[in-house]
Order: C-alpha cells, then sequence, then structure tokens
C-alpha cells in the first residue's frame, strides 16, 4: 500500500503521513504474520520497528513532546490514524497501546505530580498496565450518569462498592480508571454531572474481585471483565481530578476518542479496500478475473465512496475540534456513520473472498465483529442521532435556522 | 414461546407444530444453561429430552420410518425446523445433528445395502461421526464443477488425491464423504455434470492428513478442517451411487438443505425477535421501558415484517417441492433473501441489548455470525440473483413472458 | 403477460386468473395507447371490452351478484387484482371505478334501501359520479378522530360546517360521502369511536365550495379537491349507517382497501417487472444487451424477490381475513412493505430505461410517484409501524408470547 | 435560514456566502410565492431583486468579468451554489439560466469572436433562447459516441439529418447547440473521441421539426423536446470550435457541470431540511409536537448526516478541480452519491408532511422528481460505478495501490 502527498495538505501532515505509510506499508504489513507467530523472531521484529518508530519521531502521537510523544494537533493525528489502522499492529507498534493510552491522555490532563510519577510513568515505560472501568451491568451505557458505583468517604480512604462490566484490559491491568458516584456527602450542588469521580484501584486491591472474561463475540481474551467492587479501599489521594469532575474526564475521553477511532476506523476500511481490490486482480472465476464483473465492480466503487464520505467528514470534524469549534453535531454524526459505512465496506470484501472473508486468514472477520461492536459502544447509534436532532432544534427554538457550515 | 394452530395448516402439521414447540420452549429453552455446562445433570436432562422425542414421535424428523424417523413430507419437516430452531440445541436433541444428518439422506438414497449397514446404521444410532468433503481452497465453491480432487480407480481400489477445506466435522468424523473428479479414465460422456463421484473415506486411511481447523469467526472447533488427501486407498464399493453421480448427490443434498437452512434460520430470528420483544418490555432507560420508544418500536415491527415475509417465501417454497413443482428460482430467493433478513433481525436484537448483545449471554452474536456466513456459503449471493434471472431470461426468450405464481 | 394456473390454487381461482389475465393482457395492455387517444375508435374498443367482461362473468369483482358484481371472496378478489393492476386501465374497464367502487361497496353495506335507489343504483350504472371527503388540512391524516367538520342537526338537516382538502374525485363527483363529527347534541357515550358520521351531500348544494384542486406531483386532475362546507345542509337521512358509525364505516372501507391497494401494486410490480426483463432483452449497450450484464441481472433478481415477498404476504393477509382471523398486524405489515417493494422494483425499471423512465411514453413514472404516495396515504408508514409494535407488545404484556402464524 | 461564516473557509468566500444568503433568504424565499404568481407585481419585484444582485456585485457567478461575470474560481461557485439553489429561483435571479448558462460557458471557452458576437452576447443579454441537443432516442445516453446525427460538409455547409430527444429548451430556443458525427469525410484519425462536432442550428432553419416535448414526470413544460432533423443547411463557421472537438467540449460542460448540479442538489437538500426541521417544531400529532418523536428525530439527524457528507464530498472535488488534480473518481463518486442522498433528505421531509408533501403547496415533490431524473442523467449511476472501479482497477494493473487522499 502506497500513498502521495495530498496536494491540499500541509507539508507538515503530508510528510508525517508518508513516513508513518512507509513503516506500517513496507515493515508491519508483510510481517503480520511473523509478528502474530509470536517467539524471538516476532520479538526482534517489533524491537527494530519500534526503534525504526523512534528514530523517525513518530513514537507516541498521543502524547506531548514533554512525555516523550509527538505532541500532535488533532488533525495531524487523525491524519497518522487512517495509517497507522491499516494493521491491527500499527498503533500498538507506534506507541498507542488501548485503554493505556486513553489512561495516558486522562493522566497527563488530571494527574497531580504524584499521580503523574505514580502511575503515568511507569505505563508510559511499558511498566505497567491499566484499564478504564465505567459500564455497569444494570445501568444504559448511553447515560453515563446513572452509574451506581459509589466511592464513600471514610478517613482519608474512599470506601468503593459496586458492580462493572466490559472493564477493558482488566485481566492484565495493575490499576484501573474507576467511575465513581461520590455525591452522597456533603454535595448538594444539584448539578447531575458533577456527581461523579474517577478514582485510580489498584487491581491488587482487597475486596475487588475479577468475576469472569465476558465472551465478546465468543472471544474471552481478558479485554472485557466483569468486576465486583466489596468495600475496596484506597486514598484520597487516588481521585483523579477534583471530586465530581469523573463526567467531564470521560466525555473529554470519549469526545476525543471517538474522532481516533473515526480515523482507525477508516484505516481499516482502507485495508480492507486494499485487500478486495488486489484479489479482484487475481481470483479467476467462472470465465473471467473477478474485476471484470459489474458486481464486483459496484463493490469496489461503492467502498470509495463509503471510504471517502467517511473519511472527509471524520477530517472536518477534526479540524473544527482543531479550532476549538462547536463539533459535537459532527462527533455524534461520525460516530453513526463511520462504523455503518466501515461494516457496509468489510461486508463487501468478506463476500468477494467467500470462506476466506470470514476465516482468520484474512483480518476481514475482525473488523466486521469490531465495527459492529462499535455501533453500540460509546453510546449506541440511536442516542447520538436524537443528539443530533435535539441539538439542531434547539437552534431553531433559539430563532436561528440551523448554521451550517459547521 | 407459545404458539396457537395456524388455521390455514392442516390438523396434522398443527399437531406437530405444537408438540414440537412444547418440548423446545418449555424444557429446552429454560434449560440452555444447564444443558450447555455439561456434566451428569446436562447429561441426564439430554436423556430425558431424547426419550420424551421418541415418545412423542417426534425423533429423526429428515428419516424415513424405516430408519426409525417420521417420514415427514417436505413442508411438515419445514415447519418443524422453524420451531426447532427456536433453540440452537433442538435440532440436536431431535436426532438432526449436521452434518451426520445430510450424510444419512444421502446414504438412504444413494447408498448400497452393505453400504446402509456399515455406514447408515452406526450414523444414525450415533456410534459413528462423519463429515463432508466438497470445497476446496483454489476452486471457486460457487462452481462445484471446477474442483480438482480426483479418483482413479488402481485395480479395485480408488486412489484419492486432493486438497479440500472447509470439511464439516472433520476433527470428530469417522469417515468422510469426499467429492471426487472420477472422469479421467473410461468416461468421454462430455457431460460437465457426469465427472464428479462422492466417495466415503475413513478418516484412518493413511494419506489423509488433517492440515488444521481454519479458524472461522476466529473459532476453531473442528467443524471446518483442512484435509489433503495423499494417494488415499478406499475399496472402490466406497462409491455412492453411480460414478458420475456426485453432481447431482450434491444439488439433492444443497437444494434441500437450503431450504431447511432457512426455516432454520427463521426459527433463529422469531428466537431474536422472542428476545427483543420481552427485553423492550423489561428494560428501563432514560425514563421509560424501551417498548415506549419509537425506534424501538420500529425495530419491533420491521422485524415482523422481515420474519413473515421469509417464512412466507420458503415455505411457499416447500410447498412447490412438495408438489414437485418447478422451484430453482424460489430456491435462489430464499437462499439470497432470508439470510439477509436474519440478519436485520439479530441486527436490531443486537443493538438493543448492547454489550450483552454480542456476549455469549445471548445466542445473538452466534446468529449474527451465522447469518453473515450463509450468505456466501451454498453459493454466494451474487451467483444466485445471477441465476434467478437467467432463469427468468429464459422463459422471456421461449417466447413466455414471466409465469408468476409458481 | 401470460400466466399458467398455480398448483396450489383451487380451479375456481385459477380459472378466474386465466380468463382475467387473457383479457388484461391480450385486449388490454396492446391497445392502451389507443384507449387513452380518445375518440370513437377508444370509445368503440372500451365498449368491446367491457362487453367481453360482461360475458366472461368478470364485471364487478367488488360488488354482490345481486348489483351485478362478481360475488366474489376477498382472496378471489386479491388474486384478480394483482392482474387487473397490470394495466392502469385495467379495474376500470372491469367496473372498478375509484372511488365509486369504495362508495358502492359502503352504500351497500351501510346503506338504506332508498339511499340505494338514490345513489347506488345510478352509481353502479355510471349515471352518476361519486367523491370521498374525509382528509382536514389541519388534522393529521393518521388519526381520523382528530377531524373538524361538523354536521349539526337542525330540524330535518344536518347543517355541515368544515374544510376538507385531498377530497377524491372531487371535480366531477355528484355527491360526496363527507366524513363529519356529529357528536355534539345529545351523545355522551364518550366513545371517541362514535362521534363520526358519513353523510352524502350532493355536490351542487349551496355553501359547498369547491377552493381548488391540489396539485399532487404538479397535476390537477381534479382529483385531490380542497373544499370548504359553509352551512351546507342536506337531509337527516342522508346519513349513511347511524350516526357514529363513520369510524368503523371508515375502518371498514380502509382495512379491506388496504388488502385491495397492495394487491393493485403488485399488479403494477409485475408490470413494471416485464417492461424491464422485456428491455433487458432488446436494448443494446456498450457491446451487449442489457440482459447480460450483472447490474441488470441483480435489478431482476431482486425485483423477483420483492415482488415474491410482497405479493405471499398480501395473500396470505387476505386468506387470514377470509377467515375471519385477526388480520391487523399483518394488514399495518403490508401497508409499509408493499409500496417500499413497488418503489425498489419501479426504481430499478426506470433506471434501466434513462430518459423513457421517466417519461410518459411508459407507465413507471407514474407507478413511481402512485407508491410514494401510497407510503403516506391511509396512514403514514410509521404509524403502522407503531401499531404493528403495539399489538405484538400487549400480547407479551398479556403473558403470551407473540403467537406467530396468523 | 441565515448562516455564519465557517472558519475554515477565507474571508472573501464567506464574504460572497453571507450576502448571497441575504438575497436567497430574505427577498426571494418570503416571495416566492408572488414572484410565481406572475403580473406585474411579480416583474416588478424580479427586477428589484436582479438589480439588487447586481449592486452587491454577484451577477452570473458562471461567467468570467469581461462578460459581465464574477470570475469565479470553481470552488467558489461551487459554494454560491449550496446557496442560490434554496429557491428554485435563486440560480435565475443571479444571472445563471440553464440550459443558456452552459451554451454561455461553451461560447466564451470554444466561440470564435464572430460566434460570440452573434451569439453569446444576446443570450448574456437575454434577447435569446438557446438549447441543447445532445441525446438520441436510439443511442444509450451514457456513451456519446454512439450518437448517429450527421453533419455532412457540402460547399460552405453543413447538412444535418439525425433525430435527438431530450433537447433542453427546445419550444423557446432560438438556437440549438447541436452534437454531430463528422467524421465521414476526410478524417481518419481513428480516435473515436475526435469524430464529433458541436454545431450551432437556429431552430427556424429548415428541416428542424420540433416533434413533440417529451412528457416528463407528465409534465410538457418544452424543457425536453424531440426534435428531427432532415437536411438541415447551416453555414461552416457554425461548428463550435475544431472538427472533432464535440466530445471534448461535451466532456468539459458536463464535468464541471456535475459539480455544479451536486451543489445545487445540496442548496436544495438544505431547503427541505429547513422545512423539515421548522415543520417539526409547528406540527402537532397525537399529544405533542413531531420534533418530540424519535422517528421525527431520528429523520433529522439522518438528514444532517447525509448533507453533510454530500457537500463535504462535493466541496473537496471542486477544491482538487481548482488545484487541477485528477478529479475523474470523485466526480463519478458525488456523481452517484449526491443525488441518491438528496432522494432520502427529501423522502423524508415529504413522509413528515403527508399529502403536503407531494403537493406543489411545497416544493418537495419537484425535488424529489428531479434528484430521482439526476440519477439516470448524465450517465446512469451504474456506468459511474464502473467508471470509478475501473480508475482504481487501472492503478493496481501499474503496479501502484490507490493512491488514496485526492
Amino acid at each position: 500500500m502506497q500513498i502521495a502527498p495530498i496536494p491540499t495538505l500541509s507539508k507538515e501532515i503530508n510528510d508525517i503521513r508518508l513516513r508513518t505509510a512507509d513503516i506500517v506499508g513496507n515493515r508491519i504489513i508483510p510481517n503480520e504474520g511473523v509478528i502474530y507467530s509470536g517467539g524471538d523472531k516476532s520479538a526482534k521484529l517489533r524491537k527494530e520497528i519500534r526503534e525504526e518508530v523512534k528514530k523517525q519521531g513518530l513514537w507516541a502521537p498521543h502524547l506531548p513532546e514533554e512525555y516523550g510523544g509527538m505532541g500532535n494537533g488533532f488533525l495531524t493525528h487523525a491524519y497518522m490514524n487512517e495509517i497507522l489502522a491499516w494493521s491491527p499492529l500499527g498503533n500498538r507498534l507506534f506507541g498507542v497501546i488501548a485503554p493505556n493510552s486513553g489512561n495516558q491522555k486522562i493522566l497527563v490532563k488530571y494527574g497531580t505530580d504524584e499521580q503523574k510519577e505514580k502511575w503515568l510513568i511507569p505505563l508510559i515505560n511499558q511498566e505497567m498496565e491499566s484499564g478504564f472501568s465505567m459500564t455497569e451491568p444494570d445501568a444504559p451505557g448511553s447515560d453515563p450518569r446513572s452509574l451506581q458505583t459509589t466511592a464513600v468517604k471514610d478517613g482519608d480512604e474512599w470506601v468503593i462498592n459496586g458492580h462493572k462490566i466490559m472493564t477493558s484490559n482488566g485481566r492484565r491491568a495493575d490499576f484501573l480508571v474507576v467511575m465513581c458516584r461520590t455525591e452522597d456527602d456533603d454535595d448538594d450542588s444539584g448539578n447531575a454531572n458533577m456527581k461523579m469521580t474517577q478514582i485510580i484501584v489498584p487491581t491488587d486491591s482487597p475486596g475487588l474481585e475479577r468475576v469472569r472474561s465476558v465472551p465478546i463475540w465468543g472471544h474471552t481474551g481478558g479485554d472485557h471483565m466483569e468486576i465486583k467492587y466489596k468495600d475496596v479501599r484506597v486514598p484520597l489521594e487516588n481521585a483523579l481530578g477534583a471530586r465530581g469532575s469523573g463526567h467531564q474526564a470521560a466525555q473529554d475521553r470519549l469526545g476525543a476518542g471517538r474522532v481516533y477511532h473515526c480515523m482507525n476506523t477508516i484505516g481499516q476500511m482502507w485495508r480492507a479496500f486494499d485487500i478486495m481490490v488486489r484479489y479482484s486482480t487475481e481470483r479467476e472465476v467462472h470465465g473471467g478475473k473477478l474485476e471484470t464483473k459489474q458486481f464486483i465492480q459496484g463493490f469496489i466503487a461503492d467502498s470509495y465512496i463509503d471510504i471517502q464520505a467517511a473519511r472527509l467528514m471524520t477530517i472536518h470534524c477534526a479540524e473544527v475540534m482543531d479550532k476549538d469549534g462547536d463539533s459535537r453535531v459532527d462527533i455524534s454524526a461520525i460516530k453513526v456513520f463511520v462504523p455503518e459505512a466501515g461494516s457496509r465496506v468489510v461486508d463487501r470484501a468478506i463476500q468477494m473472498h467467500g470462506w476466506r472473508g470470514v476465516s482468520s486468514d484474512l483480518p476481514l472477520a475482525g473488523m466486521f465483529q469490531g465495527f459492529r461492536t462499535l455501533r453500540l459502544a460509546d453510546g449506541p447509534d440511536e442516542v447520538h442521532r436524537i443528539l443530533i436532532a435535539k441539538e439542531i432544534l434547539k437552534k431553531y427554538h433559539d430563532g436561528l435556522s440551523w448554521d451550517f457550515g459547521v
């Protein structure tokens, strides 16, 4: 997979894109099999690639320079993600390992100096693993304020009780960032958004029980843990940011996260597209290459349209965010549009490949499951469609018609 | 899940439907967890259910009475399948265990007395397991005549060489029914359809190598084996039916199989529908039950429409087949329509359930994968759409317009 | 266009189908141009066809035998409609001229002997024209009980005041059946459904003002009139049925009407299909007939599937109604599904024909507009989807799961 | 309808956008009824608006400054079109009157000084009307090189013979630009693209017969004329550009035209969106405003997404063209995507409005027909999908993978 400079982009962004593409396209993708197979050869290669990434100044695109990262603006990082995601290994080999990366950003923004030293630095140095523990089995994921896990002050400790599910990286994590309801002692602000606080909880704390790894699409890799907190005690200083800042912090994480997710999705769409087009030029069926069949040509054209619509909307959104514009409607719009477009593209790639398409011989089946999951994660699409409508209706009720263009 | 008699059906079919529903709805579904968990309790329960099934005269709906089955016509079996498939365990506990069941039907139709005794009876008695070995990695699945595996006569033996993939039940099977090209000795008929023969191959034959279980949707349960045949020798009497009958036998298997698959799909759609509607009456979100939200009401209504369209088309097809009508167009039509409709229904059920929808806590994720696979199995949808068009165009070229109604 | 007997239908229905198809396919369709062009030749031909229809015993399939009709059951009439609608002229030449036909049925069911003599017989003899005046500009069409036009008793007269729109056949009608609110004198039943009465209003009544023919799709043929009623007086005996029966009478009209509309839609789909397939065998483009292109083959196959799904659902619905089953869910289901399926089929036919497709040289543009209109007429699709969901949810709340099959 | 500056645009473009929006939003849209009703009041108002447009320097955005136009680049004109098309009267009152505007551009680019004086200047001064005569009844519109109308040199004249259909503005035009095959005397280049020439033909030429105005969607306004040319003679100097330049000139016209069409479509989508959102805040149904219903919120959200995707793709395309990038794939992509997106948006607006939606009381029905027509005009969507695929496949065959970003 090769790319050229985009004439409408700055030299700086084009430069980063080309160098990133060189590593992902020439070093990672041709060696995915080796890297997945593990063992010494894999470890050696991964080390070499990480060194090359660092040498090229492309390490940790999500972190500020003071923490060893690229110090990118939003748009630049978005353009990088589109390329990193060509390979499921891309982000990881460039130092962006979810959910650690999200926790790193939260710690950079909300952490005290002590917290940074204790949790952020080891996380960046890959000496620790972390997870994010928000969703609960009995609360609709679309309404974070309905969460029931509580943290109550007792002396100089928080006492945490609750039941979480889908805790990311829950099996390997050394600590979890846990979303807790902390309203119930001396707060009476009445602001529902001010009732939640994120608290750092080491996973070896007494009372923390890993119930099970919820099988998602039949897989139990430990990424989605069910966890019970029974009188789990952590020091007061483990609160991340001010008491009541948890909802805002989650919005920070999820809002920006959605744009990155979308660019990651688009990177995967390009990969599926590349696999699809390439195969169509190779596979012979019923007296001709697949590429000569109109159905297949339709698959290719419609996929190009899906990708181009998805990426232009996402890039536009990143551009508005970089200029501090109001991007709420457009973030919800890409949250809805991009995973659906991704599902269509990968569905076509699968269909062309027959059994190969749903086997692990290609990365398509994984994309198909991942895109489906995205449609219900981070607030289901329906909630985001309602948000879009309400935001637009508000403008009309304020006597304005929709002020399009932003 | 409860059903009532359908006024437009015969008393006999209604009777079978109600008794089947009673067992699946009241004995199997409430105990799926227990049965899946294995162990003595599971074994005991399964035994009880199988005995009840036999007592009710509902065992082996796919087999003639002389082999202990129900001796059903097409339509009756189709109506039963719609109910058996409410539970992933339904068919199995009623004695229909794929791919053994398909092999049983082929043996009943094509087997010699010796073959029946040696392979069919142990299969029915569950003393043996079997598989079906047709697809090859380098031949488009949509064109069985492009298969390359050969069987050459040598003395009183067939010598088989070839490379198969997606061989069902390949890990556990005691024998495989292998589709082989047998044209190349004394046959010159020039009839491309006459070049294939199905041959019974014991899996302990020297030269038969189980390469791997192809991971489908990431699962390696042994259902989809890659198998190499290198100078594998079996007696001439292992050929199933006359030399050259393989293509027709496969069509028999796949044609009728498609109708059963569709009714199985519809049974699963009803299950997803039941899960969806029930949950909508229980789950509280944002100040109201899910059932009070228009988006959810839309999910329910559209799913009902999808199911009703799918089942009426499939039943119509079964009815035509029972009357020996020409059902080729309609079989291809349901092959295309039903898995797509199923995908839509289960997609809505998943969406309503959030993370639960893609977890193994519900049978929805498995259905979603299965329905997606169906769209590329048994000839991809595109091939069937071309078949429909060509069949219709042929009528017009014969000076008739389309003779609708059949 | 030719058809054959359907093996699953009775001899009687097949017979009617074949004889109907013979007239529509061989007498009407080949002569549509002549008939539309008007003049003596057209009048003569129409007369001949009507006589042939009567001779074959196929006149007025919607009327009882005592009024010169066929006395059909529901299912038979549905099967006839599928064929009559091949041509926009079919129903008309078989004596079914909307909205007169709907008014005839209402008069048969609700009319007194005097009303029948005065209004029904001239209507049947085509000596009079009539219209139906229900929709109002400021009431949602989906809620007939929100209508505001009133009829107040004054001595032996009704005094009618109100504002109607979309009054069918409003320009040519000699009388209108007007839906009026009649609750406001001595009725206190509290039954919202008992507040409406249908009243026969001659169009030459003082105070009745034909405001305009609302241009629908740009056409102002007089089919959709805006009409104001200002102190319009008619005798009390002009009420159709008992006071308060208007809502039920409208439901009778609309419920059965939806099934006929759907079969009419299906007849048009078959016509569009026939036009599409035939053209594909004739039109040469880019080095081949259209029929050889996969895109076109896809159009044909998908259209067949759409038609088959639509007609099997509609026929099933008619069959249930003939057996007095509860058909509310299925009527709403076809109300939603069939016009959408019709839109897809005719859209493909249009696309294949280029400019011809949207010109009046073919009947496709008219179908496209008509099917679009159907989606918002008789209650918009959204209202019917909610009805389906609520009906299903009610079953679940009653402790039953959905009792499928009816 | 009000707009604000877009932060990512230049001050110049924003300025033009705001001033254009002021006239269209405040002078034209509130007075559409008056303007359409004709008469003195309409004429006076139209004159005032045109003067205001000229005063603001917004006249003739499609023409160079030397011909009294704005001298816009591509992107600027595209952004203006998005606003002009809010009203069906916008372009016209800003001096862009199709097909005259297209002929003006062709004359500017290809015309000799004499041709400009004789045809262009009167066209700009609205002293003449013109049309474009390319499509033929028996040639697929998607292949301009299949056209059969010939122009043969005879002395100092062209003798034209042929049969055209869908000739725009054919009834009122003083002259037509006619696409003719001119290969057949002394040309042997073998270049199929070099065989066509556009020739100016006055409509009062002997032998030119206006057969009929083809009824499109039932309308016969004279926009789509069927015209026969029988030995029509015009001077040699009426050829537009060099002999054989006709195909390229048509591509110029259609390529740029597609981008303008798309921005016009997007302007109409914004209008439909505005009508939809506004109505949802006003219309009361079943106990609540439409805006409170999830189905309606879904309509609004999905429409916003459709519009945003369509406009970002189109703007991107205009930007690439302004930079002389290769825009063929993206032009075909918007040709396919934008009218489909437009159809979805206006379909939702219609559905919300019931009968009003398909009446001439709102501009929606016209948009719905127009967008449908766009899908088959300028090459049907299927041809553009094939073009996209072939262009992409060519890159792969050249050893490159798709060079995305342009």
